[in-house]
């Protein structure tokens, strides 16, 4: 194993994660339907030195008009499939890794194992899988369901569908191809494994009809904060999202995972933990902080809600300028919510202050402060084992690369913990032990 | 409607369409699985002034070891996945057209629908569907069947397929996006459009996840050449690929076409027929001679009788130096066989002539000469009502391009009948009429 590396991922969905960054005079609203955008927001990761650019995904149209006003709004409505738009990335990147969402609930495992192949081979091997499974009614409507299945059916599924998709990453041997024009042979059919694959949920019998690409099987990233999705991060990912927003949370959790891990027989250290973080910053704490104001004052009302609503379930009950109640006992809210109310608790924050943020990072956690502050802050979390490198949800893009690279980057630099940037494949780059090949 | 022009397009899967072609000592045998291989090969078609290039596609290794050694020396057996590979391709060419075929039968409608929207976000309005019901074991068996279909139940499929997909493309009203920074509206919720479709086969609510694309409707295309396919075709496809051995056959599919589309209430014009051919060419009729001969004598003789039977079942039976038997009744035996089958017959062709015409196109129409003879040809049909344009499937990629530029181009351009260039998105530079949203 080499020496231990802090990760960068820039989360490039939208033009950043704060929900009213298009108000903003330097935003350009177009951005969310433009390749032009998405290339330059690439590009300037790239050369800031990111390791990767991640893209989230849902399979709907999931914002409703809730409160009434809100919709018209939300510019975090709809934009590009993530799998299309990063296969044109690639073709204008050449170092940055690429990771897209891909829900486990209503795809097939045949043509997504194809799909990120496809993606790793145009890329020379950049490409990640984010696994997910679908969790609203919105998707479920767009897949022939009326409700989506419960937690333990996705999970089930999730399970198997990521040994289908990496056993059929496994079907063509590294020397299958063979090119020999003299002796008319193309490839060696005894290095072609079909899979057949006979399980509860899938039967899938391969081969893959994309040939072994560079990393052969891409990087997978998880963000399960469940029992059930720790487990499966625990067992399959090599990168794992978080939003803690204590360093005490974030310690706990990477604890938990790498001790699940080492239960499945793997080394700890083979799976690398990202808090995601939404850093506003400058050259001064007053910088920082006039950028976050700036950005605050264009949430509307409706929309500071709406998202507040999103994370923590109905809480239109409350006044917004009073006390954060504990959010009531709601499906919809999850892990994060709970992480986000025990924060606001011990900061007496307002209702609307805890909108604010959550608006701003949709769920991250908000760091407003002098870039230098922020590093060591980064710094802190690598060493005392509570991150192995962040998944940095920008606010809005692409400016947050530039104040990144200006104020945070400098201090992350010179601590010689960031990645070599000249080394190919993003599985070799941040250092990911090479899984072998079931039929090795 | 505009002038009637003439439509190129190029097939641009594997190497091209010569079953023996990777031996040939220009070709790069790794090309099947370069990105940089491709982007030659559209950059080249772009310049040349083809009008799209087409990826085919399978959702499965389909080919088998039969006869014995024939697996090992076939190079069309895997590759990109193709909206991967043609999104990679939008990032690097500008004016064209980047069509892929994806199976009706084992994707699943919204998800279809957002990648070809987002393919054509990405290319400024070049992307083209070719619908296809996927026909082979080999692919139920990689999506948890044990055998395909039958034909009525999946076109029954793919007509509501179509259907659903046309609705989401509609989901977004071209003025829906508003961007207004200073009254905080990003959108106008009552231009946005759920489908609610509750079908036999599917049920869909809608909206779609990606907004309106340049074209809205992607170019649709087609090759069903059965009752059915041609329905589903003269409904709802505006190219149909098509693959008669004579021109007399050309005329008749054409004619056929017409007077269906009519019969469902279009305009017949409204719908391009394209047949495809395999031009071996040359600035004589011997140097065409030589480079078809070159690339036949690379073929292997089990290589020949997979091809050979691929089309027309299995004749192991017969000598391969004897004449061409009526194909058995078997199911996989369909249309371009009986039409190969006719046109061996009538020319007192040997099987292993058969079958190394098969192994240059595929099935495609294979003409070897002089390139003015060829173009005049190609004229000859466009003038006659036997095409609306062509599909050139190449013998071997990126050479054949320069040589239908060097022999060929010349004379059709002189005729006046190519598309103009410049002009923006796919359907408009073909002269397709827009078809209404449903809800305008």
């Amino acid at each position: 194993m080499s020496e231990r590396r802090l990760a960068l991922g820039l989360s490039m969905r939208y033009l950043g994660y704060h929900a009213a960054g298009w108000r903003h005079p330097d935003a350009d609203a177009a951005g969310t339907t433009s390749f032009a955008h998405y290339r330059t927001v690439a590009q300037d990761a790239e050369a800031a030195g990111f390791d990767l650019v991640f893209l989230a995904d849902g399979m709907a149209v999931r914002a409703r008009d809730e409160p009434k006003g809100a919709l018209a709004q939300s510019s975090q409505i709809a934009d590009f499939e993530p799998l299309t738009l990063l296969s044109a990335l690639a073709a204008v990147t050449s170092r940055i890794g690429l990771v897209a969402t891909a829900s486990t609930t209503y795809n097939q495992p045949y043509s997504l194992a194809r799909q990120y192949a496809s993606l790793d081979l145009l890329s020379d091997g950049r490409a990640g899988w984010n696994v997910v499974t679908s969790w609203s009614d919105a998707e479920a409507r767009n897949f022939g369901l009326e409700t989506n299945p419960d937690y333990a059916t996705r999970y089930r599924r999730a399970e198997e569908f990521v040994d289908v998709v990496t056993g059929l990453w496994d079907s063509w041997d590294e020397d299958a191809l063979l090119h020999d024009k003299e002796n008319a042979r193309f490839l060696d059919p005894a290095k072609l494994h079909p899979l057949n694959h006979h399980g509860a949920e899938f039967r899938v019998r391969g081969p893959l009809s994309v040939p072994r690409s560079p990393q052969r099987r891409p990087v997978i990233v998880q963000a399960g904060a469940s029992e059930a999705g720790m487990n499966l991060a625990a067992r399959t990912a090599d990168l794992v999202y978080t939003v803690p927003q204590s360093k005490d949370a974030a310690i706990a959790f990477r604890k938990d995972l790498r001790a699940r891990a080492a239960a499945f027989g793997r080394d700890p250290d083979s799976l690398r933990v990202l808090p995601g973080i939404t850093p506003f910053t400058g050259a001064t704490d007053q910088d920082a902080r006039a950028g976050y104001d700036e950005l605050n004052a264009l949430i509307p009302d409706e929309l500071a809600r709406q998202y507040l609503y999103n994370q923590m379930g109905d809480l239109s009950a409350y006044p917004l300028d009073g006390p954060v109640p504990t959010p009531p006992a709601d499906a919809a809210v999850g892990s994060i919510a709970k992480n986000l109310c025990d924060m606001a608790q011990k900061n007496n924050l307002t209702l609307r202050q805890l909108a604010n943020i959550i608006a701003a990072g949709y769920g991250a956690r908000v760091i407003v402060g002098a870039g230098e502050s922020i590093a060591e802050e980064m710094l802190d979390w690598f060493h005392s084992g509570a991150a192995d490198g962040f998944n940095i949800c920008a606010p809005l893009l692409p400016n947050a690369i530039s104040a990144f690279s200006a104020h945070i980057m400098p201090a992350l630099e010179k601590s010689g913990l960031l990645t070599d940037r000249t080394i190919p494949t993003l599985r070799t780059r941040l250092g990911l032990p090479d899984v072998k090949s079931r039929y090795a």
